[in-house]
């Protein structure tokens, strides 16, 4: 079965841009940021809640390729995928497209790790697992 | 007694810039933060132990007027002084000058109250107000 | 007349949390941002487009109270209102309210004149000028 | 021949922090992009000025491993050494270190082609590219 890819949008802020004219690169983390969290949402996953159950989900490894520049005011698309899912760890792969295409601005994935209040790891709980593992593209 | 004002050097990143090509106004908060820590440091007090002794010192009022424009690879420089201290709030006031020129590119000012871990408002512990007093422009 | 409020909304990011736990001070100055641009386009001025016509609009002044925390995953909504137009500068008021209460967490403006590409200080268009004008609140 | 490792130091701002109590990780980036500024300074290359001659270095590709978190108001050093250099593009690596230990907290790259100020791909002026080849680790 194909998962549908989940989708969210971002209008570019003055805030983004460099001198260059451009996004800046790390913004671009931000967004993955926020659509990673809608898809969670969207799963039935309140990453607040997560939090708020002692589960937290460090960034452990982070990329993006840069593609197409962004520039101020556009509008993006985030289309967010589960990678890859085990006790330890959740990857998440993200493409940057147009408001009204699928040409790649851009690519990345962040991989999270499951820690708990103490900032030790720990596993997954089996429900965020089944979640995950439910989803994976 | 004319109190020195504080000064902490800071060289504009290219993150800071925006596509007018100067900084981003925001940013200019930023620089006020580390500016007020680095003259509390030279004052002998850390945030950061301040914080864990549970004093917190939130942001309750910031500005800032724009003079001239701050562009990449600049350094600057950010004259920190108290401007005003009770034992509810201390007022900061900032002016940022070029690397080798008293001219200011901005003004700006932070007010911060004390807060307890709780989140609630307490008074200034004896010794942190005191070195606030002392140090008043 | 009464001109309604223009009414942005924007989903806190953990990006904007710091280690108090509460939305960092100076990210309210990019939902100003944000929130003035929804605003300009909803009467018909997109704010790009004025800057490929050679209209700058760079904030000479900002300030912000903030009056209650904002946390992570909040929706809060940005109500702008214009406070003051010249052919020289327009001034834009701010109150950052929650998803379902008008309670102030924040109120702010920001000051903003004209500048040409150039840099130098310009009238408004007279048809931007227009817009503003009939906007007053 | 063993080239030395540039060292950049940053103190870590109330402002790279999120709730986690660590700090951000789309903020490392912008320390990696201190760094090269940096080490490019200290091999005679200001970027500043290369720009000003119509050369870009837009990152192409950005990642960053975390290993250890990073907490407010510590010193951190980055240490930049250039990875791979051809005609159309530079890698440089990055390793976050504490101010008095060589433990990585944190190692990443960046990926940079050149471009001009049309944005369109060109190939890297001479001398910047011997400067960066006779700086290979």
């Amino acid at each position: 079965m194909n998962r549908p890819d989940h989708v969210h949008v971002e209008r570019v802020r003055y805030a983004d841009t460099d001198q260059m004219g451009i996004v800046y690169h790390a913004r671009y983390f931000e967004w993955f940021e926020a659509a990673r969290t809608e898809l969670m949402r969207s799963m039935g996953i309140a990453y607040r809640q997560l939090e708020e159950e002692g589960v937290f989900m460090p960034v452990v490894e982070a990329h993006c390729r840069y593609r197409l520049p962004v520039k101020y005011d556009e509008c993006i698309r985030i289309k967010t995928t589960i990678g890859e899912v085990t006790r330890a760890k959740v990857r998440l792969d993200y493409k940057i497209c147009g408001e009204n295409d699928d040409l790649a601005r851009g690519e990345g994935y962040t991989v999270h790790c499951f820690v708990g209040k103490d900032g030790k790891p720990r596993r997954a709980p089996e429900d965020v697992l089944v979640f995950f593992q439910n989803n994976v593209e």
